[in-house]
């Protein structure tokens, strides 16, 4: 496999509040050719140490991405500390000054003295041009090996690697990767449920991957093992049925709304514990008015028995963490906004308000609709965000689930 | 300033889907310490790579710091790997043995085979305990240098390194570090604000982090340059006022809670655009119940008229994204909750629904109390994400400002 590397340039990501987040995005765009990363450096803004990662790279991988250092100011050093790792002079580029002073210009500015510096390019590069900012990007070969600078913000970063940069790639043998995303499912019973499978993988790499609620199952394969790969995945689908929500990148919310659209449902929301949360997951899909009506968030008693009518004695009786009480908020929201399907939930998100028979993290959610009315009981661990999180993520699996059945 | 840097070992950090933050963890335990993180190199689990690093590193820093790769597996190769460049053999360390079988036996478990290596230890190097998992971390000290192996999962990582690492850190100089916080300001406009203050600084370091509708103004001074770090921190403090949020590390949210818990004020919310976000923010507070009541999310025309008793009318005059639908929100969310303070937020998040005269990223924010009712008018650039959050956080801005009026 051919190998990469990414050098992140910037003080600030030596510091404890900021890391480098580039390189995720360029590593997947690399793995799509078939190219692998083999080592991330990052070094702060200080031209012997970027010329020290740059004599270590040249030595490791023949493609080298750096990222950063290339504004105007004193502190951006790597076109001078490429252009003295590879022994050339810097040059002025006068048709790149030009367009860096059309874009002060354009907004009625007159271009700094200091971003001259920007249309300095080490001698035998091309400069890529930069839609999005004043920094421009620089594409070297040298020494057999493909050297990239681009700027540090990824709004700057990203469509310049896409339209400049991409192309200039070699292809090696492209890399069959196949996703699994599951939800509400721990990892160790994942794990142990598709072991049969992955113990008998030759030439496939079998990957779990946890975050909140969340476990993602990664097959990898080079093109040769493509089949071995595929049969596998096969097998995994049949393990995991539809606990899978998505073979692709989707996040659930995505899924659920498809599902929605599709069925041409309409939904609306009652939330004690998540806050807010799991109407806010629901409209980060853009085109979400279609089926999200409405919701509300009754975060007091006082709220539950205004806004959703929950008898006041069901609230005595079983408390606001309860099944009845979810189920009430589920139905009662649904009736007043008339959608197709309503949602309740509620829970002790912690850290205060525990009790010995109502801990931190119990969650009851509910899903009402035309035919059924249904509640789940939790015990999530873990933070208040955490519970939260995990609260929302089980309300849109119910969901789901719900739209999924025939 | 003494310089260390970082290593972090596993191939899953050279993939698009995890990067290391063991390292922010890391370095601002060492920034307490006058310590300066110089590099960072991220490696798969690769003898060959990680050797190369030590060796880079070796030249650079005093402290070194490897986090993952002591596991039980054979792709855990971090102990292998010190030895082979340090030029020692790996010794069974007999206590340390004994320590992980009893960690097995405690869990009426026999310890695999395979763990027996991670009580290999390179000559010369102590054992440092893990309560949290099997893998014991390493400490070295080897050519003038600190050498120190941790585990990789932060839950192990982080008490190993706290109970101890830390004291065997040397004692830099101790660093002086004065943070800003900063909502709703432009970056651009916050710099050029302060630059007669940060333009005449000697020894102080001055940076500027921006984040989605946050600016973060760090001012870094070394101990013996502490008077001219406040001295300009007081400058700061005179030009920016009150656009000022907090001066530690909480939240805007956070802010805002501590401000209503104080004036003893309650909280009701009628959002659109950000669609639960904002009362997702407010509930992020542990103990936001004391303030916070309900909330609505009136995403639909119909929810708002049904809801607010929004007028038809004025939506059909003025539309629902509009000053006189924001105010009315705010006021009749305030009014149905009998709570002190009411907010309304209106606008289009996007990426469609935008027309010449109202345009993506056009917000309204409205808040209403006992005295004035207030509407705010922005429009914010960027994707549906950005645009709800910052809608969130002038909401959240227009409520921290109110509440601290006199």
């Amino acid at each position: 496999m051919l190998k990469a590397e990414i050098i992140a340039i910037g003080s600030e990501m030596l510091t404890p509040f900021r890391s480098d987040t580039n390189s995720l995005y360029l590593t997947r765009t690399l793995e799509e050719r078939g190219i692998r990363v083999v080592a991330k450096t990052i070094v702060g803004d200080d031209q012997k140490e970027l010329v020290r990662a740059l004599e270590v790279a040249f030595v490791r991988s023949g493609i080298i991405i750096c990222t950063g250092g290339l504004g105007p100011t004193v502190d951006d050093l790597t076109r001078e500390a490429v252009a003295e790792f590879l022994q050339v002079p810097l040059i002025l580029d006068p048709e790149l000054l030009q367009s860096i002073e059309f874009r002060f210009r354009e907004r009625n500015l007159r271009m700094p003295e200091a971003n001259r510096k920007q249309a300095m390019i080490p001698q035998g590069g091309t400069a890529l041009p930069n839609h999005h900012g004043s920094a421009p990007g620089v594409y070297i070969a040298a020494r057999e090996k493909q050297l990239f600078l681009l700027p540090g913000p990824p709004f700057e970063m990203e469509p310049m690697w896409e339209r400049y940069c991409v192309a200039r790639l070699p292809q090696d043998e492209p890399v069959y990767r196949q996703i699994f995303r599951i939800a509400m499912m721990p990892e160790s019973r994942v794990d142990e449920l598709l072991r049969p499978v992955t113990s008998e993988l030759q030439e496939t790499t079998y990957t779990i991957l946890a975050s909140v609620a969340e476990i993602e199952v990664h097959l990898l394969a080079p093109d040769r093992a493509r089949e071995e790969a595929q049969h596998a995945a096969e097998k995994v689908r049949k393990i995991l049925g539809n606990r899978i929500f998505t073979e692709g990148l989707e996040r659930l919310e995505d899924v659920v709304g498809a599902l929605l659209r599709k069925a041409r449902r309409t939904l609306s929301v009652a939330e004690s514990c998540t806050g807010g949360l799991l109407g806010h997951r629901i409209t980060q899909v853009s085109g979400s008015s279609a089926y999200f009506e409405r919701g509300v968030i009754v975060y007091s008693n006082l709220a539950k028995i205004e806004m959703l009518h929950v008898p006041e004695d069901m609230i005595a009786r079983y408390g606001a963490v309860s099944a009845p009480v979810a189920i009430t908020m589920a139905e009662q929201i649904r009736q007043i906004s008339r959608t197709g399907l309503g949602v309740g939930v509620t829970g002790i998100a912690g850290p205060e308000g525990g009790t010995p028979e109502k801990p931190v993290g119990l969650v009851y959610v509910a899903l009402a609709d035309e035919k059924v009315t249904r509640v789940e009981r939790y015990n999530f661990p873990g933070t208040r965000e955490r519970i939260k999180f995990t609260a929302s993520q089980a309300a849109l699996n119910l969901l789901r689930l719900r739209l999924m059945e025939p």
